[in-house]
């Protein structure tokens, strides 16, 4: 087959009747699919089975706390070197409360906003509104949350290295109302790109650059460990770059053990300069006398030791479908040329472009076949893709014959809205 | 030995000697004490033992809901059941949500201010500043949330039976700035009252009342079944009273497992009105893709048909320490009629009053023997005690043998203190 907009209206007709007759006959097969959700299979939650017999009658952590009673509001000292350990920082730079990283996440923005993180005057509500700097396409959760704390999204493009830094400078540099940048820095969702050591020491240095006297880099490594193969390429640690600029005060880490254990029944993290950690331990503070240690001291444990040896398990049952996406996108769109896409080494997405204006058309015609993907738009601010052509492909939870499936479904929906398309150019 | 206010001077004078003297014996036992933590003692956390083998490799709830997942942001339907067993509400009105009812009252009073409950105009933050009823002596954290939150706090005084409802009302009704009241309706932290049936009525009628449209009655349950014997005396259930009345969207409930379980390790618990409920939610949905369901799960199995069981147990080991406190306040402070302390039926405190003038003076001198008690003034909003005579006792933590010697200290500085002041009254 050749590129798509090589052919001839007769060619693309004919194509048209033969995607469409495919189509039909994947809708007559009542299909219910969903490559919508960022989360592990049932058989990456079994390699954690280990998790509950840990605790085996001790409740001690290392340093005597009893963990079934109150107290340590920033964490076991165990749990906090296990969070060093995934964001590439030293123990005492580190917080381990909560179950959720998105959590530590509101609440850093909303004391951002609300009083500040360095026990001074500064806090983003001096801005009218609070702005932000949005990667895009990204993780929508950022989206959300950033929006519902009344901050403005700036849109700032990705690279296969990081977000394009000349424009992310020279918007901060210019609007002193823009106050931080949301990065997942290691397999960022959606497109699995890592970010380069030179995109790591310009984020690093941001701060001094921006106008902003309070701008965060809000560092969110939700996929640190998350690799395909080992040894990985490693991300360059920014605490150690904004230790040497100065910045420390103005990066926030965060990371969880979301998709190493249990989404949800694990543990989240934030790490930043000393300030920081103090002005986030002390709103901890007035709502939590402090965090479920038992499960800390649970995974602490767990995973102490061992886990490159898990995280590699987990990537034993991942590459395999990240594998059949790949080999699926190019035997059906290679030829075609009709859709550009992403081959991250690790994390849990693929983001796709579809050509312009094609996306929602993608997600409708999988919708009429019982296929559901991540709502188009859903990787940009405010759920609108200007291009509308990103597309995220997750994998990791279906199992690999409805991923086939899916794959088959995804691609022919994509084939048949650009022949659709290109024969409206044509015609028209 | 007669009232300490019928000594003469010599009388008084020799007995000062003689209270110095045990004072300098017991501060030579260079003691080590503490009655200031309202937690469970080590035996307590052994009856929960159980739950650590209550998944036993089945991780999946009873509507099938795989628990090491993402999802169910609002709870387990089987951690719903036990919150509305615990709060005398049913499973539809409660939220199960992370592991500490403070982090949940935090959540409610922040959205209360900023974006309401309500999903219309209504907000604390119209106030400037908005107010808050505390019933004295309180809790300390509630005033320190409050606090945190640039709320106004206005004393209203407790009474055997609850606060004093007429006070409550007259303020409430006068002040459209006053937005709320805390209230902690069962063995009350620290007197240790329960509220009556009538207080209970008028406080679901008190939002009617009230000048504020957006007035909460903000009902911290935190002791809803820990009695000292079965059966115990029940709080008349507030959300049904309230839903007579119309006002369930302006009662939220709170409870936990903190003193059922492990403080900390457990489940939180919010129960509303249905409005408010979905406002909570969609707020906790900002910041969170779900709570801990294993933990969830791993509660309800355990304590699922045997709560009252497993709180009689608590009891046995409880009711001891209670009665030694009892027996040593009767014991040595009665007969010489300078102190008022409360004698509560469960809960984990006792409120003590010394005449006015002393409780700072009585934390001063057990100190100097070793003896930490809950700072004075803390019972009250920003720590000023308008009378400093209000002192908590928290028997629960200390072993029956160290809680005996601080019960003795105790007391000792407490008629050290009054005599020193009837001395000083009597020569001036």
């Amino acid at each position: 087959m050749s590129a798509l907009s090589k052919l001839d209206v007769p060619a693309l007709r004919a194509l048209h009747a033969e995607l469409s007759h495919e189509l039909e006959l994947q809708q007559a097969n009542q299909l219910a699919l969903d490559l919508t959700r960022g989360k592990p299979a049932p058989d990456q939650l079994d390699l954690s089975a280990g998790l509950d017999a840990a605790i085996a009658g001790d409740y001690f952590a290392a340093d005597g706390t009893d963990t079934r009673n109150y107290g340590a509001l920033s964490g076991l000292p165990e749990a906090k070197a296990l969070g060093a350990e995934l964001m590439g920082v030293a123990a005492e730079d580190v917080i381990c409360w909560g179950n959720s990283s998105l959590t530590l996440m509101h609440i850093c923005v909303e004391l951002a906003l609300s009083r500040g993180l360095w026990g001074d005057e500064r806090r983003w509500s001096r801005a009218q509104p609070a702005k932000m700097l949005t990667p895009v396409p990204g993780y929508d959760r950022h989206f959300t949350l950033t929006q519902a704390a009344g901050i403005e999204m700036i849109n700032v493009p990705m690279t296969d290295t990081g977000p394009d830094m000349q424009a992310a400078i020279n918007l901060a540099a210019a609007d002193e109302a823009i106050k931080g940048i949301w990065c997942v820095p290691k397999y960022a969702n959606p497109t699995g790109c890592t970010y380069s050591a030179e995109c790591v020491e310009q984020l690093a240095e941001l701060p001094k650059l921006a106008a902003a006297d309070d701008f965060l880099v809000l560092w969110d490594n939700a996929y640190a460990v998350h690799d395909f193969s080992f040894p990985s390429t490693p991300l360059t640690p920014i605490l150690p770059a904004a230790r040497q600029l100065g910045t420390q005060d103005n990066v926030v880490i965060f990371a969880s053990t979301s998709k190493i254990t249990y989404p949800s029944g694990g543990l989240g993290f934030v790490a930043s300069g000393a300030t920081v950690l103090r002005h986030i331990t002390e709103r901890l503070g007035n709502a939590s006398i402090g965090p479920d240690k038992v499960n800390q001291l649970r995974h602490a444990r767990f995973l102490s030791g061992r886990l490159e040896q898990h995280m590699a398990a987990h990537a034993e049952l991942i590459r395999p479908k990240f594998d059949l996406v790949q080999a699926t996108l190019s035997e059906e769109l290679e030829a075609l040329d009709i859709a550009r896409w992403t081959t991250p080494a690790g994390g849990y997405f693929v983001s796709l472009d579809t050509r312009p204006g094609l996306a929602k058309r993608v997600g409708e015609l999988a919708a009429s076949a019982g296929l559901k993907i991540t709502k188009p738009g859903a990787t940009f601010p405010y759920g609108s893709d200007p291009n509308d052509s990103n597309l995220r492909i997750a994998p990791t939870f279906a199992d690999m014959a409805d991923l086939k499936v899916a794959m088959q479904v995804l691609t022919l929906c994509i084939k048949l809205a650009s022949v659709e398309k290109q024969l409206e150019t044509s015609i028209s």
